[in-house]
């Protein structure tokens, strides 16, 4: 399979639309870049956003299982309030004194580890990941760079080249190494951190003979694109102090994880018991306004930052800002994680149930609310496996309830639910779960 | 000079600061990265912006001829409206069908000449500037990328390895080629496109040489960073055609001179009567909010978005399509290119007069409402020059009006004000600067 290609997407012609929607179609495909992709062989069209909730045109209501960026739910009315009211006010910069951007800063960086204790703002995870790995090539003097085999960090070019998840007309950067993770590689979990050291090892071996060194691993430490791979938590930990002998920085792509994501921590690295020299931040950091971060150890920052002047004109303004401080204080005062953690119990547990029928639940992995849930009946090829997942996937969307795909053959249903859910949107879920495997697999 | 130090900037212990202004400043720098600056010798800080005004936290006014992001002044109410109305409904993203996402599509590339046909959106001014040197080494299949001596493109790995302007410490890509621009190399006008293609001419061969090829030639049409050599209209021409000849694309960099900023044109490229095939937006396109996009010929965006899935999490959302669409309909609406254009040339006479007395101005260039104003007294030396500018940008912003510097030198004082500013602010802004000048070079 060519993985440029997202397999969950509209492909024209494959199914029968609304001449409403099929005439939108046209016109977006007459102007928007052929980058551009839609979900589902039915694209959706929403017009109202509240809490777990989506509404299209016609009222009809979808339960979002899918997007993690609103992590408080749709259209939050505090979130909106702040943000609102702040760009009403005033927008400045940060070459302008602001108390609200170091008061916002101070309350992040107090929720990572002591030695973490130092944030450059950004607008997008991609400005984190490209900023993180300018900051560590610049600390260790050294160009490569080691991910997963099935990575994505990024639409900037430096990160696009450490992504070998967007497939082969993407070129990879010469200095960039994949490495297997245990899970997809079959390894039992009792050897998965020898596994992954051992190819960490090797990867930093080979980076040092060419004389290129390792600047970085990284990592996503739930490594969603690889179809979410878990388990067991610390086996990343041997890798990690590796590179770290070597000269390199340890990156965690908190992008996805962070923010309470995984539910028992703020930030996935916390899991598997590591303390980076750099997070990079995004999505969920302020429920949809468009703000990120890198948080890292004063020692690379400051020798970055000494000569190196990094001016984003966007990043940290006193709109973004103040949404983002209302994402933490809601996080925090709700104790959303906590709840989280409840719920994503609730799921596996539900989840497991279904596993027991003859439905073609293979697999079940999830920290938190990120689930990867395999799909295939026994016996079966990679291509039918993957034509299950995509099937499951668009009953469920014509149920009216929204999930995606992942992982290198992409039949892993990627399920990561706002973590505001409730015991009524799992058990909703599950429902539509089941009836969506009954129909396709049953 | 080590031009990564950002001359306009705030050096501990140089002036004296209230007691809550220091405290601030030493929380900030516990905890914000050092990449970070302040502007000026006594920082501002600001609680309050409308139109053409910033307010202190003691109720002083700020008269803004610096930012041009809020092109249509601080905190719009119709902008903030539409922000704060989108963001309480919904921001959906750009993989469900949303028809403002197209309609705004639509209107923006109507704003360009017939051949730039298609948009894909981005979150800031660098994004634009990185996909766009994605795309461009795509579809050329070359490396090679061609800069003004001092230029300044963006923030990302990619982006900053093509902009001089940030220094020795910001290593530069081996596969870009910097040229000397007619007008700080002294050459006349008469010799301008001539001198420009030549240059142009020789970085091209060099690149051939070397088997890199060119990629693209990436300019800011009034390029500001290099100090604003905005003169004669159409030099840039032949070196365009150069490039397209030798198989490279032409982006022009619309993240500063866009929006009507040149007052005559839509954006800045028109000024020199080219097409470009790739145009890239920042900075004004959401007055503050984060949006950009890459505005582009269908060949190239085709050919990459063909197979390159380009996903940028924020970028689109309905959200930001919103503002940037109330952004556009006041700017055609109210005709601000045209009111600007007017002010432009208020502001410009009013320099003249200026220039004729003893004060130490030695050249005024604009387009539009961007300006670039030499400084210095006859026969001084370059570091007499910077100091010069130096203190007037700092008498100014005592005296309640707020420019800073740019150029080689940085002796050229930047002023771009809001595009929505009014005949008493132009004369306000005049005498300031003449008290300025009065006090430094008096």
């Amino acid at each position: 399979m060519s993985t440029d290609l997202m397999p969950n997407r509209y492909i024209p012609g494959e199914a029968d639309l609304p001449g409403r929607e099929s005439e939108l179609i046209a016109r977006r495909d007459e102007v928007l870049g052929a980058s551009y992709r839609l979900q589902y062989r039915r694209p959706v069209h929403f017009v109202r956003g509240e809490g777990m909730w989506l509404y299209d045109p016609d009222g009809r209501a979808y339960l979002d299982f899918y997007n993690n960026v609103p992590s408080l739910g749709h259209c939050h009315p505090e979130v909106t309030a702040a943000m609102a009211e702040q760009a009403a006010r005033i927008s400045a910069n940060t070459r302008y004194l602001e108390p609200k951007l170091v008061d916002y800063a101070e309350r992040l960086v107090d929720t990572f580890p002591n030695e973490l204790d130092r944030v450059v703002f950004t607008c997008t995870g991609s400005e984190s990941n490209d900023l993180a790995l300018r900051i560590a090539r610049f600390a260790s003097g050294n160009e490569g760079v080691i991910v997963s085999n099935y990575a994505y960090h990024g639409t900037s070019a430096a990160t696009a080249a450490v992504s070998p998840n967007l497939g082969d007309a993407v070129k990879l950067s010469p200095f960039v190494r994949m490495v297997q993770l245990p899970g997809p590689a079959g390894v039992p979990e009792s050897q998965a951190a020898e596994f992954f050291e051992a190819q960490i090892r090797s990867a930093i071996t080979d980076l040092n003979r060419r004389g290129i060194g390792v600047a970085a691993l990284l990592i996503d430490s739930i490594f969603s694109s690889d179809g979410v791979w878990v388990d067991p938590p610390g086996f990343i930990a041997g890798g990690v102090a590796a590179v770290r002998e070597a000269g390199g920085l340890v990156i965690a792509d908190e992008v996805q994880p962070g923010f309470g994501r995984t539910g028992e921590h703020m930030w996935g690295f916390e899991r598997h018991g590591i303390v980076p020299d750099l997070a990079t931040l995004g999505k969920p950091m302020g429920n949809g306004f468009p703000i990120g971060a890198v948080v890292g150890r004063r020692a690379p920052m400051d020798q970055f930052g000494a000569t190196s002047r990094y001016s984003n004109t966007f990043a940290g303004n006193t709109v973004g800002i103040a949404t983002a401080d209302a994402v933490l204080t809601i996080l925090q005062r709700d104790q959303i994680p906590e709840k989280a953690l409840a719920m994503s119990q609730r799921l596996r547990a539900g989840l497991e149930k279904l596993a027991m029928l003859p439905y073609g639940i293979s697999g079940i992995r999830n920290a938190g609310l990120f689930f990867g849930i395999d799909l295939g009946l026994d016996g079966t090829t990679p291509a039918s496996r993957r034509s299950m997942a995509l099937n499951v996937v668009n009953a469920m969307r014509d149920d009216g309830v929204l999930v995606s795909t992942t992982g290198a053959n992409e039949d892993t249903l990627k399920v990561r639910p706002p973590l505001v859910c409730q015991a009524e949107h799992v058990d909703q879920f599950l429902a539509a779960m089941e009836r969506a495997l009954i129909k396709i697999a049953g």
